[in-house]
């Protein structure tokens, strides 16, 4: 039924620059052409396939850095640039956990991201529980010398992931915390919401100036059978963990659809690394696919923005935002007007938010109206984060755009071997996609300040 | 609301043998007693906490039965016999796969029990995709010399479970059929219903006079990985799995509660061993523990039956029923009226069958009255196998009895690591034991004929 209108439009948007009109309707031609057949999928398909897992400054990373160029390439961008980086990489070694004693047997587990390397034997300590984080806290200092910290806690289910905001320090700082205390070594439960044999990996944060100490995540039921075991008695458990760090290169990639005020760009995008345990799938070669059929569904679409609009794809996210930051360093003088990551995974967008200039905040509410028929709803606040590897462009004052990921099955998947493609659901990722198209066409297609300073 | 009534009927009971209409009545007793708060999930966290994994002939499978020994005291159960054999036990050693060439990335793989052995560094050969088992009946001799072959198919999710009977040769037989062809190794797509990167074990059957040669499962992730790969072009694997056997024992458990015609025997049970990678909770601590508990809820009720109930673990299932052939032959001389095992999960009991003499239908008939109430539906015939464990005692004519058991996610869970705890409904387990217990209860306390022959 639409179909005469949108060609009309495509015409008209060739022949002349758009009017506040008809920017919004092309915004509605691009949303629902991206909603009937996105890109995304075969993009995602093709990465996950083809690199697997990406970790950060890997011999895999640089694959899929290749394979970047060459989608990028496909999309039509311009401007293709790879901006290397160096960092200290991190590379798991053998693992294993294994409850010694009258109750021998095995725990699923996963060393966390710079976490240290027992000796290759390993080491056997006997295991001290804590409910949670606090209970942590609260041990007296030198009370863990020589021993094994297990942190227990509870994550939930939530559409807006803030669980694993609360109960992030189990695994950034619980290492740390634990080390302080004399701790030989951190177990904690996955920071996760599945009930699967898949340890949750992720990063940690040490204390400057000391060497970490070994510290992995037991899968959910590993950490429940422990936590039963130890209400019956004592528990020792040996542990092999023998990571390796060494220097390497990552590297940020970026590719544009040039705007005709080409010095005003709207960033968006994801981060090419992943864990190594999983193919990367929700986290985040769904971010990459996204963004990057986004940007295929303008230049499908035959429209051209005013500002120009930049597809970037970060390294080395999962060890501590290393591309973000190089990224934001090495651009700190262009005028990015507006920033906007998508990293939190593949299912529906299902809310808008931002942080913008007062001047701004008729664009968003113009995002909003033309999402609302993808079942999107308003922002709440102009308080919004954007994403991790855009936080630091958004501290040096470009405007931020959030589209809120329903993350309700996020952290089923984030950071475990299961982060693989099956997991995707197409019509979601549509849904996803087509809110990303429209929204960063009706950004860039705009002359309205953004930046917050 | 019921409770004068069942007080009033376990007086009766132990002041008189059970008349036909008592008999009936004290079936519901024991039903509902079961169903508000059977044993089973204490009996099955304690075997699965403490022990574990019970790998046939392994001290793992030891232990278990020093735990049976004791759980049949604690369910009062009298005449407690182990009865050992020998056997040949299959003991996993390292393993992985790699795809090398220009993407390389790590399969998630677990050997096939029985399984032969790679050299410790592995071997590296191009692969050859069959899509289905008639795929590789279909190869050439000799085709598939140095080369590994993957077999990929289809199994539905069913509620009875056929699926894995229709899918089964590609795991028992696809090994040595490969081999017949030349194969160097076989992987399959493990034979399951779920999406997550935990490959499912199982048995294979190699061809007599013939050393194994490796087999392993692909998670169905792992699996769907591949075949995607394939599609785009040669891939070669490098594959490494290092499993060896030895002899070894393992035995049958069992304990009584003795009837008043104590020659006169009603066999249930489940079997003792597991596979290694999970912690064998469905498959099958869930039927030691049903029937354990079934059998502790007729003691408790302070009802005495007729035929001796015998609760059996079985050892050795999973590497070929070798527990069951073994009782079998050692109890052929008594007369079993009647046997059933509870091998399929531990989910709601949906249908009764049975394979029963024409005089002992009426009992049947009686049987399905009774567990109507808890949503169980008659048998559509009497031609019941029983459950892996009694077909051998159904071969030597004693009646067989079958409570279906719901399988739709039984093969999501079973021969994987996540084969844990937390996968049990306590509300579904409990309607499981209160099925077998007025079941079992019916059966012991009855005088009609059930065997076949």
């Amino acid at each position: 039924m639409r179909r005469p209108l949108i060609a009309a439009l495509l015409l008209a948007s060739v022949a002349a620059p758009a009017s506040a009109a008809t920017r919004v309707e092309h915004a509605a031609v691009v949303r629902d052409a991206a909603l009937a057949k996105s890109e995304a999928y075969p993009i995602l398909e093709d990465l996950t396939t083809t690199v697997g897992q990406r970790m950060a400054g890997t011999p895999a990373e640089a694959r899929a850095r290749d394979w970047a160029v060459k989608a990028m390439q496909n999309a039509g961008l311009a401007n293709i640039k790879t901006e290397p980086f160096p960092l200290k990489v991190w590379i798991r070694g053998a693992e294993s956990a294994e409850i010694v004693g009258s109750h021998p047997q095995k725990l699923a587990v996963a060393a966390l991201g710079y976490s240290g390397a027992t000796p290759a034997e390993g080491i056997t300590a006997p295991v001290v529980y804590f409910a949670d984080y606090k209970a942590l806290e609260d041990a007296a200092p030198g009370s863990l010398a020589g021993k094994i910290a297990f942190i227990d806690h509870r994550m939930m289910r939530t559409q807006d992931g803030s669980s694993y905001g609360t109960n992030g320090p189990v695994r950034r700082s619980g290492p740390a915390l634990a080390q302080s205390k004399g701790a030989a070594a951190v177990l904690i439960r996955s920071l996760g919401t599945d009930s699967h044999r898949n340890p949750h990996t992720g990063g940690t944060v040490a204390t400057p100036g000391t060497d970490p100490i070994p510290s992995l995540a037991l899968s959910l039921p590993d950490a429940e059978q422990l936590a039963r075991l130890v209400q019956r008695g004592p528990v020792t458990l040996k542990l092999v963990s023998t990571p390796r760090t060494e220097m390497g290169t990552s590297a940020n990639v970026s590719g544009e659809i040039p705007g005709s005020a080409a010095n005003e760009i709207v960033v968006i995008g994801g981060h090419l690394d992943s864990w190594d345990l999983g193919n990367g799938v929700i986290d985040d070669g769904a971010g990459v696919a996204i963004t990057l059929a986004a940007a295929k569904a303008i230049k499908d679409a035959g429209v051209k923005p005013r500002r120009t609009i930049r597809v970037v794809f970060w390294g080395a996210e999962e060890l501590g935002l290393l591309g973000a930051a190089a990224y934001a360093e090495a651009h700190k003088a262009e005028n990015i007007v507006m920033a906007a990551e998508s990293d939190s995974g593949a299912d529906r967008i299902y809310r808008v938010s931002s942080k913008v200039s007062e001047a701004g905040l008729p664009l968003i509410a113009e995002i909003t109206r033309t999402l609302a028929p993808l079942g999107i709803a308003p922002t709440r606040d102009n308080n919004a984060g954007g994403g991790p590897d855009v936080g630091a462009l958004g501290r040096q004052g470009a405007g931020i755009l959030e589209l809120e990921q329903d993350m309700s099955r996020y952290f089923d998947l984030h950071h475990t071997p299961d982060d693989t493609l099956d997991k995707i659901d197409r019509a979601q990722l549509d849904q996803n996609t087509a809110a990303w198209a429209a929204a960063t066409w009706l950004a860039a297609s705009d002359d309205r300040p953004l930046r917050t300073k």
